[in-house]
């Protein structure tokens, strides 16, 4: 397949675990390279709220997310077309993934309508009826210019019946078809096509739709649809089932997920790629995550510690800044209280990626997550896998 | 007075303009060396809205506001002293001015009763009375520890009666002597006390009032109760009639003032310091300045403007990107928009009071006012003073 060889990318295992599935790696694409395991953090609109690109680029985050539902209503793909797609219009020069916007059809819209073309939804800004096909996602992508993109697909609900789930399963693998011929006739190979996977909690149908996926070899793979309100066992089985059909030779992505316990316990499965909301979104509503597990900075015990968030963190939150005085931008509604808090999770996400990737390389891969899973979780019963 | 020889202030006049009143000098406090003419970015809840200390370091700004009133209420005075005063609760290594909170409660509170021995107000967080005196508000700002600090007065509506601005300013005249009583008993030589002047729109009034402060010997002197609705010419008057009694070897400051031009205006008539929510505020509705006036961001026609704000400009807004680009934040309400905007008109302020000094120095101020003024209003018919 012709994105095999697609000019400027490419993804090696540099290492795996010899006693879990973890794995060490490097992505690469013409604009940055990546070192997996790693945490993408979500630039829905085309900014990681409260954060600015040079603020990221300190940090060495060297992939972002844009979101295609998005961008496709505000300000529009033919616009950060002329501005030279996303990495121009955002002046972000490190790579981009854009997500097909299929999720958020799923969450956001109201009167959605599936068929076999594709889905009608109201846009959540003016109501307005917009129809996403797997055809125009995929032109929309190429508009945005992302490096990574992902196909139209179902975002199954939790709970669904198996006959629904296998519904869905198959017109998501004709969408995946349908969005990959588009991809291969619009002959752009600035940016490669992941398939998704979906199968919802049934092991049977994540396995079987797996396999069709990568029967139709994409250039890597992302797990979907979890992380959507099902008990975490089944979340860590579904991606066991599938990445055990995923090629050792392609990147994995799991979408959604999480929480930094639930990506260390990803990592071990074999998973390369992240994203999530969660440092992001709770930084806002003053909960940060450090070593020491949550940490709310609201809470009136705060408002007397002239402590940092964690002195073990090298973020400029913790380098400068005391809880009480976070606590009392918080109290404010300050605008540099989410930011010092969005400033200090995400720090902390990505250094936690880089640790496990360097223990992983190290191979004390396992001493390092039975450590880290302890004392993020305050338990002493952590299971060693 | 003990604090003419107060330890590690001092102020100097460094050069004059021969035709105009405008003066470059030096400000020393224990924090900070600050070259006046200056712009005081206002910090009301010991956060300048949007911005991090780092960034206000990075534009070289070296003296900001603190608002006692709002400091006060949340998170008190007695937590801030804890926590090291507020260069210590905030992190700011350079200079603080604290105002006296009596603009705030005049404007915030409603139920203010003044009487000769205070302000009684209610919070506009809570709703709970509260009691300001001459005496209170020094000992608050020394907890919050500031290097400047001002006496509790009262800023006068506008418009009032002679009758009633001549007995407001007895009142703030005695409020003066009190304060400074308590200042000195403090004995506390890590700050120094400015004397307010008042007298609404009457020259008479504003003459007077002027002459019993300098009578009692501050170590600076505001103009206050200005630009709060009178006509411009009545604001330039009165500084011109203030300045003209106030001692050349002390630092004037004007309170609140202003737009780019006022000030250009206002060191024209020999001020020295200013502050303004103006900059801050404007730039999170969407609003900045350039050398070229205001520049509306929210506008439609920025929509596809991919230039920055200002070619000229070198703040990190005007480096990274583009106005259409913060138009799509604007929209969106991302948190990145106003940091953007902020960051761009507190450089302009900061930029445009150092060109200003400059020209000052080099004797070229009358040449550089001009080409400033026509440029920025967009007029050949600026007079020449």
């Amino acid at each position: 397949m012709a994105d095999d060889i697609t000019q400027g990318f490419s993804f090696e295992v540099v290492r795996t675990c010899p006693e879990t599935g973890a794995r060490a790696g490097i992505l690469r694409t013409p604009h940055s390279e990546i070192e997996t395991p790693v945490f993408m953090p979500v630039g829905t609109q085309a900014t990681v709220k409260t954060m600015s690109q040079q603020e990221l680029e300190e940090f060495d985050a060297r992939i972002i997310l844009g979101n295609t539902y998005h961008l496709y209503l505000r300000p529009g793909p033919k616009l950060i077309r002329e501005a030279g797609g996303l990495h121009g219009f955002m002046g972000w020069n490190s790579s981009i993934l854009t997500d097909s916007g299929g999720f958020q059809v799923f969450s956001l819209s109201d009167l959605r309508k599936i068929t076999d073309e594709g889905v009608e939804f109201r846009s959540h800004l003016d109501g307005s009826t917009h129809l996403f096909t797997p055809e125009s996602v995929i032109e929309i992508e190429h508009d945005l210019g992302a490096d990574i993109i992902m196909p139209l697909d179902e975002c199954i609900p939790y709970p669904a019946t198996p006959e629904y789930v296998e519904r869905s399963c198959r017109l998501t693998e004709e969408w995946a078809g349908r969005a990959r011929e588009t991809h291969e006739k619009l002959g752009d190979s600035s940016c490669v096509l992941f398939g998704i996977c979906q199968g919802s909690i049934y092991p049977n149908l994540r396995e079987h739709f797996a396999r069709r996926l990568v029967e139709m070899d994409f250039w890597g793979y992302a797990i979907g649809g979890l992380a959507v309100g099902e008990p975490k066992k089944h979340l860590f089985e579904m991606v066991e089932v599938t990445n055990a059909v995923l090629p050792e030779n392609k990147p994995r992505y799991l979408m959604g997920v999480g929480f930094p316990d639930d990506i260390v316990e990803g990592v071990s499965l074999g998973v390369d790629m992240f994203d999530c909301v969660m440092p992001t979104r709770n930084a806002r509503n003053g909960t940060v995550f450090s070593r020491d597990g949550k940490v709310v900075l609201k809470n009136a015990y705060q408002a007397r510690d002239f402590g940092p968030i964690d002195p073990e963190c090298a973020c400029p939150a913790c380098r400068h800044y005391t809880r009480a005085y976070i606590r009392h931008l918080f109290q404010c509604g300050e605008i540099l209280a989410p930011r010092l808090a969005t400033l200090h999770s995400i720090c902390f996400y990505l250094e936690t990626m880089r640790e496990m990737r360097r223990a992983i390389i190290d191979n004390r891969f396992v001493k390092w997550r039975l450590e880290f899973l302890r004392r993020y979780r305050k338990e002493d019963t952590i299971n060693e896998l």
